[in-house]
């Protein structure tokens, strides 16, 4: 999942550590530090505690979590003579890094009441104080040092805030009052786009990250693959289109689906994608903004891959491989992301952006591709490393980024994964086809 | 559990409705509001919400349910024209009221941020004021009416009191932090009383609850059962006793154990009473006011009735069943309480107590009796009586209250009850041998 | 469960002892140990390996188990210089006896596929003529010390014929071609006699086992118990009885049901007796026959103690006690028994029989009774004594028998014990009423 | 899993179609069909009763379902007025064609004891003298129409012959008694080979089937892959070498695992390969000559995908991904195959092999490669392609066959595919590395 962090690309050349550049990440910092406290607004101090499911976290444990580390990897490593918050922070707010040292059990995070809200606000400003006086003064050999790690601590952060988004979400949405967490304007459009295909050559492409900036390491190495022939959908798949699926008896038929997504289907009563209920002839969803009746234009969203896979089937399709969505994703990053304050996806508007419309942004595009190591791959070493690969197995990567998104974490090369039945974060379709 | 309501034994005569007998309910009514607000006192909001298994209830909920009771079962009921208070509170902090309409799933009421804490003490305020206006303007007929339901209330809402403190220290004992409820001083005693064993010869005997005042349904009828000669301890069995058994190796040999106590042992990986925790040589026990030493002198408590039977068996003795137990309770109720603001269990003290010791307050004593309905049972009708008999299967009957009940709350003929496996609640060890 | 071995009350005085008295045992050694193999003659080798549920063993395995506990119990004990037939089939065939070593694991008895049926065969042939040999030749104060263990040896026996009915009947069940085990005549009577009430007065009552002859250990010892005045069904409950039940909506309204039967039936997705399926109007239920249409003049079978108990109530009644059913069933033990090798229960035939009618034989009858401890009851030292007791929690007592009892092998003072959710035995219901 | 049928690529042209082939064809038909029933041999009917976990099958139950394949998918279909030799048949031993109509659940076949061993051998022979009479007369055209699916169930009954042998072999494990399928010689060498390193160069390649003879659809269509330059181990990994990791603490660090690896790892409790038992100094294994000690020669076996990748990573190396080894295996298909009735991989033998060794046979190969549809695939149409691509999700391809394949069974294309914690197949490990 994405809660892993992952060793940024070594800085390459003496670009990074100049100071100009040094205290444009300083700034960021701060922005990014700043950015997860703004998106906590609307919580009252019970709703950062409960944990709604194993694969959620409660907000206050994102809050002191992205904290901590800070204070492990750049505080308690760089400044001598640290002495840490408190001794027992990093049992309690500590992910996975086995090096590190013991951890509460994932599943229990919901029942720590204390440090309480308050006391993690604490926390979080006296070792964002001490940030600024240690960044402050830092030389420029440590700067080399420690950069990629302060870089690899924004991104990380980044991460946490579109979980803490959709972990929020899926607590939420356990409430029969169904809390609203921030209104939204009715979206602009009403109906979708028509869906065009748009075809690309066979041929050896060049895939994953190389060159300057910060990439996860799962990224590259970048290296060549024989793609064939294909095309791919000019937007995700609507609401409206899925909902044919649906009334087609999409969830009632076994051959439109995998063997596993049946297991699924059945075990789990899945008839529609998460969030979704029918009152009387009307289809509604639990959004960020509440309960609201489905927008048949915008994006389908909540869709587990096994979801994804049955729809393309259905429609005559398929999902794109990562290659063939990378080969398509050579554009500018535009689109709706966790800066429009929106935490929803909106539908794609003609004429104002270049295609493929939405590529970046408002949804997740499940790939054909399971999570593998590119050819080449090497851990990092060290701790934050320790497991970078160690989720490379019975996954399947997402492209793109979501509404939740932060714009400028987002990279063409990004990978993110889910296991097959994931449906809590924002994930969509986009579909392809062989030439 | 004793989370059911039951209803009170029709008042015969009209003792209890005659005004001044009713000011002093009225009195009763505002004292016991005010505990249940009162204990709440050492509580952060956080601390309200969590619930930390399926058997336990955030304590958010325990203070909206029983305000809930009031509203929907005097309020709704008998003031012409009331309105609730919130349309969706019934489905919320409702328990098992089929009669009454949907309920929240047990499991999930950990979930439930919202209504805030503040908004449940509004709720609270509410409904009291309400409750007051009422009652003081109630002419004799009505109060004739609901004086067994009022009377009814404020006995479930003693009972949530015990259950809130058994359930906030469940779940804070998750917490590595090990957060103290409330400090406490050391116990007065440090070594044991001797332990005597109190004769009874055998004879019929009328057992259960015939009278004036409230009971529960299920302490009744009143009625005769053959009890052959028995002996009975003259206080519970202490933690160094049965440390005793431990250290026999009690928990590996399984001719100590029922065969389902043995099971429970083994899935469970039980080697001691719950919330202990060996350090070094020593033992230490989880309790309100933090981590603290075993006093080798207290009653030892937290056990299941498994643990209960085992420790009898091995001891050469056996537990008391119900008629034995209400035999030998025929003494005045002193002891350590709810009041006693302790939340734990006190070493017996020598001279100042009539014997049997400590047969009221400190521990719950398991008794050897499954809880069955007695002779002539008859369950109330309505929603309040909907399910008096349905726990009477697959549980134990438990005696004489604990340092969490409300002195008030007890009864010689009061009968509690869980499952075999269950330790949560302040549960210990008296016990008997045959003659 | 069944098929715990109890240790016989010791036979008082030298009546046991004397040789007339021993050739008749082992005469019934004999003729008990050719019985359990005529009950296999309509098996196929594949028949004997399955087991189709935890509780439930495959045929084979009752065959080696029963003739194990000889072999242990008897040839090992007291045969100088014996030694064993295979030197593993203790591991394979003990069943729980702690003391005698280690033991497969319950669940995994349908994987062992060797021995072979003729194998297991070859070993009761084996042991059959050691114990006749040794037998025959046993002087008076040998037999005076293994009377009892050989006379409990054939009790054993006894009980796994009856589980050996019921575990196949299970097993072939899974079965969708539904084999007949063994075809039946239809029954002689296709309308129910009238059930009447029989009344008895209150008073102290002599319950238990006391005087010479057989009885397990958990018959004794022999004590008074204070019964109020009651009555009971002067016959079972009958099918036509139960469907009305059904039709009336009984399992689909809680109100009817105790909590935990309540959670069983949505959990289980009961909507009947155990082996009945609906096909159009019609009710067929799986017996050894085959699929038959459901007599409704029968008495109601497979029923657990939720489903009995839930009936009663929905019918005004409830279940008798264990004492009260004793009291009722001082009558001579006559009926349907597995010699009658129908293995079905029959409907109740006029005048025929002493009331209360069917009380042996038929069904086994849920009582109200916990399975608990009688009044001064002391376990059976050593090995076939171990766990005398070690089931006397969360089980319900049964009384009088059923259509696969063997005959000999009941006593009004026998009692049967199952969990609560036990359907595979022949289980019925009596009903009883407070007068 | 391996049971899935997969319809063959069509022939091309009329090769297979003329009357000498056809001929040839219908000899292979009976060898196959008597294969089966030579590997059964050394089985009681006990034996192929039981079903040791919900992977596996009985014995009766693969002798039966491929003779259903033939029934069905031949004899239903071609021959005019065939009446199926038992109504329920298809119920019984259909797998999990949704097309063809209601199956057994799969987790139930073990419960089914009829139709016996025999009854089943009866319906085999009656099955095989319908097809011959049928094969003997059929008209070219017809010939022409049936030859892909009459090949499509020869491959899919010698599917079935190597997973008969690997579920024998787990359910006997089950049998503390050891059973001994087949006894077998020492092996010829007791110290293996050094391992070396044969290097490829990047580049374009070709992967997949495309030709005449049959063919899996899942391995096709033929098509580009750009591969980086690899090397790869002239040999499987050996028990020996398997046996350093252990000793390293491989089974109890964590960083040497995947992620979920290390939960399989923990909450399975592994230590070992599955088979393996510690006694004293000494490994032993299980296999079908019974217990034998490890042969550190041998590759290692009944390894999962986590312990093979586990293990590479422990070694510095990776696995192969499926182009790299089909890459590799461009070599004659020589080994140890089902004919040599070893049933278990012996050492490499210097001098007699080309290089790679063991490529083929002995044990599969775990790739890096997750089971995922070739670029252009398409599922066949109709009951036998219904589900070709459904299991392309959550599994890893195996490539090479085993010691339990039959010879002509396997291709350098052929890929196998199972779950990364499957460990019950002859799975062993070769290692790659980038160049």
């Amino acid at each position: 999942m994405m809660s892993s962090p992952r060793t940024p690309v070594p800085a390459p050349g003496g670009s990074t550590d100049d100071l100009a550049s040094f205290s444009v990440l300083v700034r960021d910092f701060n922005a990014v530090r700043q950015t997860s406290i703004a998106l906590c607004d609307p919580l009252e101090p019970e709703d950062f505690v409960v944990q709604s499911m194993p694969d959620a976290s409660p907000v206050k444990w994102h809050l002191a979590h992205t904290t901590w580390f800070f204070e492990e990897f750049i505080l308690s490593a760089f400044v001598p003579g640290y002495r840490v918050y408190h001794p027992q922070f990093s049992y309690l707010f500590n992910s996975y890094y086995n090096a590190v040292g013991q951890r509460l059990s994932r599943s229990q995070r919901g029942l720590i009441t204390r440090p309480t809200v308050q006391e993690v606000f604490d926390y979080r400003m006296a070792v964002d104080q001490r940030m600024n006086e240690f960044l402050g003064g830092a030389e420029p050999d440590l700067i080399q040092r420690m950069v990629s790690l302060l870089t690899l601590g924004l991104n990380h952060e980044q991460q946490h805030q579109e979980l803490l988004l959709t972990d929020v979400k899926h607590a939420l949405w356990h409430n029969p009052l169904h809390p609203v967490f921030k209104h939204r304007n009715a979206e602009p459009v009403e109906s979708a786009l028509p869906m065009r295909w748009l075809a690309y050559p066979e041929g050896v492409r060049w895939v994953g990250f190389e060159g300057e900036g910060f990439a996860y390491d799962n990224e590259g190495p970048r290296h060549r693959e024989f793609v064939d022939g294909f095309r791919i959908a000019s937007r995700p798949v609507t609401n409206g289109e899925y909902l044919e699926f649906i009334e087609d008896g999409g969830y009632s038929r076994p051959d439109a689906w995998l063997s596993d997504g049946w297991s699924t289907v059945q075990s789990q009563g899945w008839d529609a994608p998460l969030y979704w209920e029918r009152q009387g002839d009307q289809w509604w969803t639990f959004s960020l903004a509440g309960m609201q009746p489905v927008n048949l234009a915008e994006p389908v969203c909540h869709v587990s891959y096994y979801e994804a896979d049955a729809f393309a089937r259905w429609s005559g399709a398929r999902l794109p491989t990562e290659a063939e969505w990378e080969t398509a994703a050579d554009v500018s990053i535009t689109g709706n992301f966790l800066e429009s304050s929106r935490y929803h996806p909106t539908p794609a508007v003609a004429g104002t952006d270049i295609e493929p419309l939405q590529i970046f942004g408002d949804v997740w595009e499940w790939t054909a591709s399971a999570y593998l190591p590119y050819p080449g791959f090497q851990p990092a070493s060290g701790a934050v490393g320790e497991y970078n690969g160690k989720f490379m197995c019975n996954q399947h990567v997402l492209r793109g980024g979501s509404c939740a998104s932060p714009r400028g974490h987002l990279r063409p090369t990004y990978r993110n994964f889910f296991y097959a039945d994931a449906r809590w974060q924002f994930s969509g379709i986009r579909l392809a086809q062989s030439l």
